[in-house]
């Protein structure tokens, strides 16, 4: 496995401040790693609302079951994340797994088990020694402090390349409310080593019902945009926690997700999901190109996605990108597949601004030297217009390269 | 682009015999290669019945829309196929190049235009000059005799590494009928260099709404439980030609595809394609292991489709085949993010027969040495067992490698 940082990770990397009502630790629990870590603990004030959004697989793993059945009471105490081992596909025993690793921290912590979320990423179909846990979690307990964001980053870590962090702080009200937000993932979205979690936290005093609905409409367009390879994991986890400690200085509580006080924030908020979803796409498995892609003129929105997200996962798009090559020809293939309105005659295409194609063919003006140069970029859009309406979207992915091969191919031999 | 024949290459080539009704010919017209044939032309007999089925693609090829539009009149006197070049995304122009290309034929052949049927594969977008076939159809048609079908077979190759043969006797009423075959394909399906191509013919006497009949349930669990890479190609297309030569020999004129005299012939036929499809699959641009795979126990077929393509679609799953990993947890995330039912704790999945997952978690009597070895065939079986109903299907596809990056991204290059 290639331990070299991508080569598209962020260069500016922000400090993550204090969040009131939130306070982190890490550990080594030698799950399966050595010399790192690779236990997150954390510690939420009593009071904290939580949403969450999860996989849609239909296997989805112990702790994401554990997360759907607790989220009902919209209260949260801990957050425990452990790489190493995902915890899926491991029958009764995963659950058995959850509820113990639940109950030591509840334990440490003097709360409910229900008030306990849980995240693992890591190899699938091991069983999970949540014995582990025991100590380890009352030791963590006992040892949050309100900062350490880079290092909970890393301790979630799993074929990442570098850890993710992203922060905003916008007025709430009259206050001044921080939202800091962390995630992992490299693989969009390989069950072995590279589910994506993806974990935000506020002082904003949001409801549970309120955090939830701008949760949702905000993964839409950001992680939910984000495809590395099309393989969606068993474990992929997006929970965020408001500890409503930001009342204290005046913040008002808001309860309704229309709340019009709610404006910047819910900006700030979407921001901080974005900056993480590209981040995932930034650290692909392999990856040496992030690739944008723009469908405009589509029938609809959705069907904008759909065509956006066959461009994006198709492999003879991602390789041709791998290799620099502006090969349209693969792109119209992509849309062609999608199933969506699409009309060969109205469409045109360009890389990085420069249009290769239009109405069913190359463009007249087609310059292939300076094409050229332009797919040596880093970071590639390819813009397709369809000309049938006004249905327009975006979704983020990166090239296709034998390092993707090699991580995923050569992983367990 | 590597020149090497696949190590998945049949090893046993049948001779095609001749076929009454039938005449080849092939010819270097210098559309794109140097050095080798790039045209076929068969001569069919008036009479010739003719069945196509073709890609999905919302984009399809100049040459796809000609045969569509053609295909009504259910009669064919030859048909033209170049590689090199597939005249897809073309336009306009490429209207006007299958128009001047059938008119040529045509002409040649002293038949209309509509009874030519085309096909094109190669790179797409560029214009495709058909004044190239000028004079070379003229010397294909004089020049066409009834054997030849390898030639025939190596003309329409482009990055496949083996030209693909099937071929079968079987009795029609009391006469012998042939059933021949040839494709290409290496890239399911690669617009640029790699579009499927099938071309059966038979000299059986069926009518084309019946031969129509049974290329369309043919084609179900033959070419299309075939995939490469999921993408689907501008330009896919499967003809069937049935010059009807054996009636002088006694096979009865067959109108309806319920016809109960049929039954040998369709199972000769769907063996042709079934054959044709799976060396399609074996020639998987730098595969070096043919994958099947197989799902049992769903709620139906269509359901055990789905997710036997969303395994045999998995970068994930197809990578970890590269790399001799019996990676069970991977096919478990392939299965659940097909979103068709499936219960976890029901679920059980073997590789070459040796059952590594059982019940939810891994299967007790795993031993990793077993299966390691097992891995190492060139030919893998994934069976997958849901538990849920009867609904069974099965897919061909092939390991994902290093060298589908090369052919793929250092094509242009």
């Amino acid at each position: 496995m290639s331990t070299a940082v991508s080569p598209l990770a962020p260069t500016n990397v922000p400090e993550l401040p204090p969040l009131d009502g939130v306070k982190l630790a890490t550990a080594a629990a030698g799950i399966r790693y050595k010399g790192r870590t690779d236990v997150l603990l954390a510690l939420l004030d009593p009071g904290t609302a939580v949403a969450g959004v999860f996989t849609q697989s239909k296997c989805p793993s112990a702790p994401v079951e554990w997360c759907r059945l607790n989220l009902k009471g919209g209260k949260a105490r801990a957050l425990v994340v452990n790489s190493g081992n995902a915890n899926a596909f491991t029958g009764k025993t995963g659950r058995v797994a959850t509820a113990l690793t639940a109950k030591i921290a509840a334990k440490a912590i003097g709360c409910k088990p229900a008030d306990i979320f849980l995240a693992s990423t890591g190899v699938i179909g091991e069983p999970l020694d949540a014995t582990k846990f025991d100590g380890v979690l009352d030791q963590l307990a006992e040892g949050a402090v309100p900062g350490g964001w880079m290092d909970a980053a890393k301790a979630i870590m799993t074929t990442d390349t570098f850890p993710k962090v992203a922060t905003a702080t916008v007025k709430l009200g009259k206050a001044k409310v921080t939202i800091n937000g962390i995630a992992k993932g490299a693989g969009m979205i390989a069950p072995d080593m590279a589910t994506m979690l993806a974990f935000v936290f506020t002082d904003a005093p949001i409801a549970a019902p309120a955090l939830q609905s701008l949760l949702k409409a905000g993964v839409a367009d950001t992680f939910n945009a984000v495809t590395i390879d099309g393989d969606t994991s068993t474990s992929d986890t997006l929970l965020a926690f408001a500890t409503g400690a930001a009342a204290a200085n005046g913040a008002p509580k808001i309860s309704k997700a229309s709340d019009i006080r709610l404006k910047a924030f819910v900006k700030a908020f979407n921001a901080v999901l974005a900056n993480l979803a590209e981040q995932v796409a930034r650290d692909g498995e392999g990856a040496r190109k992030l690739v944008e892609i723009i469908v405009d003129g589509a029938t609809s929105k959705a069907s904008a996605r759909k065509i956006a997200m066959s461009i994006a996962n198709s492999p003879l798009v991602k390789t041709a990108i791998a290799g620099e090559d502006a090969n349209w020809g693969r792109v119209v293939m992509a849309v062609g597949k999608a199933g969506e309105p699409a009309d060969r005659d109205k469409l045109s295409i360009s890389f990085n601004g420069i249009r290769v194609a239009k109405a069913g063919a190359r463009d007249p003006s087609y310059n292939e030297a300076e094409v050229s140069k332009a797919m040596k970029s880093p970071e590639i859009q390819i813009k397709v217009a369809l000309g049938l309406g006004k249905g327009r979207d975006r979704v983020l992915t990166c090239d296709l390269t034998k390092e993707y091969i090699a991580i995923n191919g050569d992983y367990r031999s």
